[in-house]
Order: C-alpha cells, then sequence, then structure tokens
C-alpha cells in the first residue's frame, strides 16, 4: 500500500510538472505565439505521460487522476474505499508539489496563484467530452483486457484532446487543482477550478455509460497499466 | 449488432469531433499560419484516430469509413448486405454528429455550412491517391494476418497523407459529408462534397487492385481491428 | 518475383510521392519559413515510410533503395544477382513516378527539372554519415533478428536525419533520382545527382563496416522487412 | 568487451551528433525562433536516441551515459569496475567525436568552443530532476524486467524532459562534455559543465532512491537495452 500511494504521489507529481514546466518553457521560447506554444506543451504531455504510465503501471496502476481512481472503485470495487481516499489524497497533493516543482525549476516563486480564467459553458463542455473520452479509452482497454497498451493509448489520446477540446483538456481534477497554484501558460485561476472539476465528474460518468453501452461485461480484471 | 453499430457511429462522431475541433483550435490559435495549423491539426488527427481505432476495433472492426465497409463487404463478403447498410447509416450520422459537437464545443452555432470550396481535378487525383492508398494499407495488413499493428498504421498513413496529397486526405465519405456542417479550417463546401465522394469511390477500387496485385488471396481473414 | 518487383516499384513511387508531395505542400503553406516546411516535410516522411516499410516488407523486404539492396546482395547473397538488376530497377523507376505523380497531384507539369544545386564537399560528408546510419540501423536489426521493428526504427532514423546530417538525408539513390524531376522544396539539381550517388554508395561501404565491427557473424536471416 | 566499447563509442558519438547537428540545422533554418528550434531539435533527439538504444542495446545495455553506467554498477555490479572504466572511457570520448562530426558536417571548424553560458542554480535543479527521472524510467524498467521497451521509453523520456525541465535536460556527463565542443545552438560553455556534472551526479543519486522507494528489490537482471 505505501508502494502504491508513493506512486500515485511520484507520478501526479511528474505529471504536473512536465504540464506546467514545459508550458512555462514554450512561454518562454515562444512568446506571443499561442499556437506554437500548445503544440510544445502538448507535445512533452504526451511523451512524459506515456512514460509515466509506463513506469508506475505495475506499482498502482498509475491512475494519477481522481476521476480515474473513483470510476475504478464504482466499476468493479477493484480498489477499496480506504484505498480510494489514499489515492485521492496522493494525486491532489502530488498535483500541487508538481506545480511548485515546475515553478522552482524555472527560478520563479514557489507558488504564484494563477489569472488564468476558464470558465464558460463551452469549456465545460469541453472538460466533458475530454473526461468522457479518457474514461472511454482506459475502460475500454480494460474491458478488452488491453492494458499493456494503455501507456501509449491514455497519452495519445491526451494529446488528441488537447487540440480537439476547447478546454485543451484537463480532464483531471488533481492536475486541475495543481495547475491552479502557478501563474504561467498552463495554469488555471482558482475560481476555475470547481467548474472544471464538476464538469470532469460529469464526463466521467459520461465516459462509463458509453463504455457500458459498447463493451460486454468482463470478469473483471484488475486496472493496472491504465 | 447493437453494439457494432454504436461503436461505429461513437467512432464517426469522435473522429469528425477531432479533426474539426482540432481545426477550430488550430484556426484560433494560430490565425494566419495555414503551415503551422494543418500541422496541429494533422498531429491531432493522428494521435485521435490511432486511439479509436485500437479501442472500437474488437467491437466493430473500427472502420468508421464508407469505402473500407464497402470494400470489406466486397472483398469477402465479411459483413452482410444488411450489415453494411447499419454501418454506412451510422458512419455517416456520426460523421454529421462530429461535426455538431465540436462546433458547440467552440461555442458556434451547433450547423454553420462550410464556404470552403474545394473542388479542381488535382483535389480530386488527390482523394484518389489518398484513398486508395488508405485502402491498400488497411487490407494489406489484412491479408497478411497482422490488423493487430492496424490503429497505428492507419493513423501514420493518414498523418502522412495529409501532407504528401494535395486534397489534405479526407479520404472517408462519412468524414467528407461531416465536414461540410462546419465553416471552420477542416470545413468543405457542401457542393465540393460529391466529388470528393466519387474520387473517393474511385480510389477504393485502385487501391482494392493494387492488394490484389501485391498480395496472394489468403484465406479470408475477418476485418477487424482495420 | 513479379509481386516483389511490383512492391519495390510501388513503395519507392509512393516513397517519393511522400517526400516530394509533402515537400510542396510545405512550400505552399509555409511559404519563407524553411525550419517548419522541414519539420513538416520530415514529419510526413516519418510516417509514410514507416507504413510502407510495414505494408510491403513481407512481399519484398521493402528496401526501396539501392544501397540496401546491394548490401543486402554483397552480405548474404540473399537476393541473387538477377534479382538484384529488377530491383534496382523498380526502385529508379519508382522514385521518378513517384515525382510525377506528387507534380500532378498538385496541379503542375508532370516534370520540372530542380534548380536546387545540392553539392558541396560538406553535404557529401553529410550524406555519408546519413547513410552509413541507414545501413547501420536495418543490418543491426537483422542480425540481431529484430526485423519486426524495422518499419519504427527505419522511419525513425530518417527523421532524426532529416535534421542531424547537413543534407537532410536523401541516402538513397533512387530517392535521389527521383527528386530531380521536380522543381519544388524536395528536389535536387540533375547536376548534383551523382556526387550525392557516390557519397550515399561510400556510406553504405562505412555503414557495413560498422555492422561487421559490432556485430559477430549471425546465421544468414533473410532481409524481410528492413 | 571490445564489441561493447566500440558500441558504447559509437552510440555516444551519434547521440552528440544527433543533438549538435540537429541544433546546428534549426538554427541555420529558423533563425530567431527560439521555440521552433527547440522542437526541431528535440523531435531529432527523440527519433535518433529510441534508434540507437535499439539498435545497440543488445551489445552494450546501450548506456551513452556515465551516470547510467555508475548506477548500473552500484545498483548490482552488473557490469565490473574495470568494464565501468572502459564505459565511462567511451562514452566520454564518444561525446566529444560526436560534436566534431556534426561541427564537420556542416562546414564548421572541427571545434569550436561553446560560448552559451549555463550557470544558475535554477539550471541545476532543472539538471537534478533531469536525471533522476532518467535514472527511475530505466531501473523501473529494469526492476520490473521490460528493459525491451527501453528504446521508446528513455527517448520519449528525453523528449519530455527537453521542454519540462529548466536546463532542456542534458542528463548526461559525456554528452555534457561533448557538446562543450561546439559553439552552436546546443552548446555549453565549458566553465558550465562542472555545474552540470554535478547536477546530474546528484539527480542520479535521487533517481536511485525513487527506484528504492518504489520498488521491491528484484533479482539482478542484467541492464541490456536501457
Amino acid at each position: 500500500m505505501r508502494r502504491r500511494l508513493l506512486a500515485e504521489f511520484v507520478g501526479s507529481t511528474l505529471l504536473v510538472t512536465v504540464v506546467v514546466g514545459s508550458g512555462i518553457m514554450a512561454q518562454s521560447l515562444s512568446p506571443g505565439d499561442a499556437g506554437l506554444q500548445l503544440l510544445q506543451n502538448s507535445t512533452a504531455t504526451v511523451l512524459g505521460l506515456a512514460v509515466l504510465i509506463l513506469i508506475l503501471g505495475p506499482v498502482s496502476g498509475a491512475h494519477f487522476n481522481p476521476v480515474v481512481s473513483l470510476a475504478a472503485w464504482w466499476q468493479g470495487r477493484q480498489i477499496s474505499s480506504r484505498e480510494l481516499g489514499g489515492y485521492l489524497t496522493a494525486q491532489v497533493l502530488g498535483g500541487v508539489v508538481g506545480s511548485v516543482l515546475a515553478n522552482l525549476m524555472f527560478g520563479r516563486p514557489a507558488i504564484t496563484w494563477s489569472t488564468h480564467d476558464r470558465a464558460a459553458p463551452y469549456l465545460w463542455l469541453g472538460e466533458v467530452v475530454a473526461t468522457a473520452g479518457l474514461v472511454l479509452v482506459i475502460f475500454s482497454l480494460v474491458r478488452s483486457g488491453r492494458t499493456a497498451v494503455a501507456p501509449a493509448a491514455v497519452a495519445a489520446y491526451i494529446g488528441a484532446a488537447y487540440w480537439f477540446t476547447s478546454s485543451t483538456s484537463f480532464a483531471n481534477p488533481a492536475v486541475t487543482i495543481g495547475r491552479a497554484f502557478t501563474d504561467s501558460f498552463a495554469g488555471i485561476a482558482p475560481a476555475s477550478v470547481p467548474g472544471f472539476v464538476v464538469a470532469q465528474l460529469i464526463g466521467g460518468v459520461v465516459g462509463l455509460l458509453l463504455v457500458r453501452g459498447l463493451f460486454a461485461r468482463s470478469t473483471p480484471e484488475r486496472v493496472r497499466a491504465s
């Protein structure tokens, strides 16, 4: 259990460090070119996320995401209620530490609250779609017994969702909270966090309904490399 | 059968959402830089298409494309005539819904007819080449029993074809129809749709002839993850 | 034999269509931005080359390159002298047809001789390095019995070599000849072709020497998906 | 032993040729656009590094990096002290030759000392993070018996770390030394080298501690394709 929580913490930390750090680098190297910045940011995230899921999947399942942990718990009780609490705590804590680490690595104050407002119905719709798709991807692979390809598949999905959703696909409450702690490219104003998290939870439910419609109930398989 | 049609519908919907949504995002973030826009658009499409084929391949074969379904039906009757009708309907319906979803996600009216004319002999030649190549890729893998790599292969092919064909490789009648419903980067004027669809059907035949010339007739294998 | 030569011809044709076509598209969409053009051109080539090797490897070995065929013939006589002649002919013919097809697809005259001079000692050194590396990659995989990963490996190598060699890594006499038939981004002036081809042949020898130094002589394995 | 050292030398040489050469190309094609330059440089490195680890892994383990060799030696004595000396020598020598080769290939003097100062606490923190992550990735795969995916995983990690660390992730003393020999995009002033190397060694220790916390001690497995 200790190792699993450490894996969720380390993974969530590094995931947010990748997202925020590459956002700061992009902002610094390509000022004024938002499209190039997002391409740099999304490319780095695809590569980093794939590696984190790959290396930590065997330890904790590599959720790094409260919506995924909740869905895993709700789907087949594959993680217990007690474990669920530990997972969520480790993920949120990691998200915050990841932002702080990125800030420090780029010579900025440890915490700078984001001033980037992200609150509008069309952005919330973006988060619903983004999170529904993420849950669909993960549990499609779980249901069909192919979690071995989850590192590449989940990372590729997020790379696409950066672009096809209007919200650039946060799709993760822990990452959303973490990204409030940095006033840089990837940040989100604290006041915009609740709207995103609610949309993500709704998206999670939509995703599970899609999975239920598309796949027959199979023998429960442990969510590992998802 | 219900699950298969749902998979074709969901897959075609999300494919067009990826293509159109990333096109709108690209247009919005990199105004006036058509080359960077297409790079963003094509990168998102490669990643998203690979994931959609991966997760839905085991359910329906992940055609998402009337030309592919027609070729599968014609090649080995691997889908029946009745199934074929269901597949085509689900694909076209999905293409339209995908465009609407992308429009809404970016705060636009649900339907805005494209004003992007795409009608010229050299563009039709582009679609013939694009679709012939697509059919060649898919059925080469079917003939050699390697449909497991189809998600990556088909997505990579489309990523190249965005660039090496003059038409940016629509190569799919359902996606072509869907892209008429959005007046944005990835759109196509309704009047240009028939020309593209005819070229795609011709390309499909050319592709099958190439497959026949290159591969010996093997035992029919079900077109699944294609 | 007929199928194998057809595969070499189709593969070489489409390879040059990908290289030249994406070059024309890049030039047209990102005028005046040579760095973005090469990124678009190299990205399309990586994706297209991987797919071509993947689908045609089982038929002919997917050489598409006289240096590779010569090296295969010289290494283990895995293709006979008669086959070698057929392979080289199909490859060069394909290279030319590929250029013509790209020109036509973009509404240009079928043949426009390139005016792009590429003749200088440092460029020839680039071609020596590029081709040596290509031969090293392919025959390392052959020697270690891992040609199954050749599609991704060879494409990734070429994608890197576009950037780390001064010549943007033609590394292929058939492609070099084909690229003389288009006055566009990827072209090479006819007068510069011989220098490149000689450098490529030298690079092939250097590559084989490296392979010999690094790998013990293993049981000859057929060069297939290389 | 001779083959293994040759592999470490050739691999380290070509790795630095890829990094430096693509940096010169980027600088030359996209002058004044630092963000696009880094995207070109990092993309080429990801592709080239993956291929080098893939082809030379079976020969020497494809370390190409003194920190990795030291960690392998320290972890399980999987390379002897005598071998360690040979590895480090081959790597540093390769790093220097790689820079020289890149300089020559682009028509520059063989050696031009870099004038690019890279000395600041936040950059050193970047190198600690970069190297800790690299060691975490490699030895996570070793501990979980999945070194077969190391080529893609290590390359993807470096691709992300180019962007999420403030130092663009040198993460390798041999490469750092080599990059002092070129006054171009990827260079580092000789006076900045010691600070980077110290930070990398610290990062290596941090990485090993993370591995120890996350993974149970497994049966020692030979570090091969790492």
